[in-house]
């Protein structure tokens, strides 16, 4: 297999960026474009293209030139679509959220793993080069234990017909957590709490607590209201503490070497006299400029032509599945405390 | 009464402030700095003061001279204190919390009305121009109904021998919400989590979750463990969109003329095509600069001579104490909601 | 005529730009991308276009189907190219500078006149939505006044091997202000002080002073050796003053009502008695994002199906010539103030 | 000597800060604020003090209890003030600018090295944890050469009645720069552009160019009329560029490891080819927050103490008023290049 044909379905709100990004990997060949409307697709490829427009997934799938498909259409049409593709032996790079239940998501991975194909999920974030910094100074120990994890991600954005802010916002927070968190580290239990003040008939801002295995919690804010824009991550380490403050790009990681040092001296001292406080110098860290996206592309690339899993396979997706149902649960429960019964898997 | 006789109790963290501006305060005459620290005292106010220091609140409570205490001392010393000070007929300037308990502050709130006697809590934030104009923004209407409120203050903050960080820092969000939130809208549950992630013994970071009678949630990020430094609060409002960043002096107040409204049209046409943004102007609006604690010291001195409820009078105290209590409880079984059985008195 | 055929020169730092926006722009068809490098433009076009790449210039000023030329080729080419497309009977469209000399640049304003072509220079920030609000803003009268400019534009730049920072950087900022100063308001003198100290062989820094005929100065600060980007023009009126910070998404343009006034009183009184500060609101106008070289693009279609001189023309491109040659001169001359005899046409 | 008796005279804008710093500082003993208005005197020291306001400079100057005399009047009183005191026998810290010539203030230098009394400028930023460390990270060779300075003060400032922009402003500038230079670079020469759009009847706004020895070029941007506070100042290295920006607590200073290399081989080579850029790390260093005129009192009292002179001595205060004189020849002869024949002594 000299370079890997692939099919994108879905020419709406993320499609364009698949198709650029698509383009501008050596390693793929784009095919074609799919979207029930023709126009739309047209309009995307723009006059000067040699990339076929279709309406017809059939068409696509029934294509020997096409290996791969990636498919960025509404989540309740992702079942259908993953599986029709997986079943004629397709590997599939899909948008977050991977099915709108756990259930569905996990009948895809092992219908991915039954046909030995690659099952990728666009966790997007996890492929920038901040995130990936970060989760090198978790995994080198120079953040030292996790302590707290606190993301906001608030905004003015678009209200969904079939997603609430949830399952629209959180999977970026709950992949980017997956991703980062240091092996042995995961979430046991979830809170969550949610809002409709504008009457739009689904929760336009919600609040998840989630309890780590280690003892630590994470929090996530996410919403479609504020009318200025804050991506803001804090990880609070017993080392050092990162903020990661996305809408600046002068300054997007700092790494600060502040915080607050507890000795564990004998147990009739006053612990008040044993806590310190370091206020050290804070690093920015020099990061590459590079559109994510395309790192999704070549990671995809990779994973099929190497045969392996790819970074963000389908089972992280199910993570972030899991996170979301139990977040829906405790809503409907009054904010609940909701055990997830062990690490997910 | 030409001027009223002012004795500050407690030099230690605030004291001086408050020291600092009741000299600054034309109406109030300064007797005495007491502390059981009688340096600390003296090195407060300096070696060219001719304020008298002392370690004695019976002395200062037995002077005729005094009319008026402003008491800065640790939150478990304020039920005695304040009723030595009203049962001694002097009115009362208390930092928050009132106490550590709702008990304990109604029967001093009780005791001030029957004595006669102000008892006003330092809900500084209330007196800033930053706060007065967000009141103003609210009561007029211009804000239109508030949707949501969301309240960051982390730091790296003092881990304090005896209060957590939900008694150190919420007290300013919690009488910030109580003082700017319209007639008629109050919270009616509350929930929060925390954690302690470096074993102080007690909650360094927590989140509050709080029902309003509107309908409306408010929430409140406190936490000691952020190396940055971040006070936030957000206030949507159908109308206009309130960011107050009290980090950003060039910019702390910002008014948004941007949102999303909802046409309540026919049921049966689609919600989503019924939405629209707006993306109107920014306003900054200028405020004066003015140290909050000047105005608290001014609105003591005119209650007392107006013989009045200060705006932040006992009352206000108290309704901090009753969500303060309810998130304690909801944190000590796993962030259950907590009904406060109908608006606070 | 139903579009306008186009041919991009030069696929090197811009041109991809010029590509992207021709593309995009429905009264344009993109016929030829030419460079002397062909990998190069095919690298451009990329693998899935229907755009002819090309070497041959002659090429496509011979074919019919052209109707205008972008070029985006180094400045010492410019002359030549323009002239040659021009004498095709091409409409043109050219970076900045024009060309290295103002003579040079006068000989292809007269040309393009006489063959009746629009020639347009792409003055891009001239067509960005700030841009035009500023423009707007002093011509309505609401700024007052124009009673200083100061613009810094300082970033870790490209040491380019032909070109001066002068001749980089500062056509941006003098296009500007040919565009945004009103009716009437020229610049009439000229200092310049510059700085080669990393011994590049020509200024990587440099300072500009113009006077302007209604007697304010305006001054332009650039430089390649900073690494921090600042790009903030503030313009102050005597009714209001902009701050253009271009670097801040969240708040590019701030009118403030804020300044000094200076009332006109008898002679004989104290001048500082009558000079009173306003310190009013702030207001942040909304803003479309919208790409400048869209605007660009348009504008050349629109001129050309017009018959019409462009926004940005050649005279506007000769204006910035005279001011970096006069600039140039002083800087010879250790910063004299160079007259540039009258208003420049 | 137990402690040194001081003076403060003037309680106008700067004196109440050197009344409060002086009474905080151990090594000094406040005995008098004399003012010619005694009222403003009295307001300065409130109504709880035990020092003594006067109107009378005769009756500091005739108390053998003074030591010293600390003077925060306007620059035209400064001569007869600092010549009586010195003339007492009395050490003197004085404000900036030291007098309103260099002849004047030449003068009172040779009579403190007469009289063996201790003649210190108040050029308050010299004592800026920040200013300290740019000094240090110069001197130590971290920068490097230094390779260019831009030093901007602009805001919304009083127009002073008998000082221009210039005056007022820039010695802060110019009294940093001659601080953090390197043993042996120091300006030769200047050139300066100023403007008076209000008709203030002085110049509200400046420009200065000052050509160093070294060959890098420092410039300074004063302005009285700029609505958003702007106090940046940029020092570029060969190694290193700082970033010093004052109105950012968070921030104040960045050292960046960012830059243009230049490597000085072969001449025949194309330089073009040899530039190389540096994307390193940014540094926050940790700084302490300490305000700068509680460091200006202890170095006064260290110096009489330790009989040396202070860190910013009268010959410090003659070097900037030799640059702001020949400023002031250049903007009176349209901005010529003044050379000041050699380094200033």
């Amino acid at each position: 297999m000299t370079s890997i044909g692939l099919a994108v379905i879905g020419a709406g709100y993320w499609g364009p960026n698949l198709v650029r990004n698509a383009m501008a990997t050596p390693e793929l060949r784009l095919e074609w474009l799919c979207d029930l409307d023709e126009d739309r697709a047209k309009a995307v490829l723009g006059r000067y293209t040699t990339v076929r427009p279709t309406t017809s997934v059939e068409q696509v799938l029934a294509d020997p030139a096409v290996d791969a498909v990636a498919i960025a259409t509404p989540a309740r049409t992702h079942f259908d679509l993953v599986q029709a593709a997986l079943n004629a032996g397709k590997h599939v790079l899909v948008e977050k959220p991977l099915t709108p239940t756990y259930a569905e998501g996990a009948k895809l991975v092992a219908l991915a793993e039954e046909k030995d194909r690659v099952l990728m999920l666009d966790h997007t974030f996890c492929y920038t080069p901040v995130v990936r910094r970060i989760r090198d100074l978790i995994a080198s120990g120079e953040l030292g234990d996790v302590q707290f994890v606190d993301s906001v991600r608030i905004n003015l954005g678009l209200i969904q017909p079939d997603v609430d802010v949830l399952w629209d916002l959180a999977p970026h927070d709950l992949s980017i957590l997956d991703f980062v968190l240091p092996e042995g580290v995961s979430p046991l239990a979830v809170a969550a709490h949610s809002s409709d003040p504008i009457g739009a008939g689904r929760p336009c801002l919600a609040y998840l607590t989630l309890w780590l295995s280690s003892g630590a919690i994470a929090h996530v804010h996410v919403n479609w209201l504020s009318p200025t824009k804050i991506r803001t991550t804090v990880i609070g380490g017993s080392r050092r503490t990162i903020v990661w403050d996305d809408v600046n790009p002068a300054q997007r990681l700092a790494v600060y070497d502040r915080g607050v040092d507890l000795s564990t001296a004998g147990a009739d001292e006053r612990r008040a006299a044993l806590i310190s406080y370091r206020t050290g110098d804070v690093v920015v860290p020099a990061l590459p400029e590079r559109e994510a996206l395309r790192g999704v592309m070549s990671e995809f690339a990779a994973s099929i032509k190497e045969r392996r899993a790819p970074l963000t396979d389908g089972r992280s997706g199910l993570r972030v599945l899991a996170l979301l149902e139990a977040a829906g649960q405790s809503i409907q429960n009054d904010g609940q405390r909701i055990d997830l019964g062990g690490p997910i898997r």
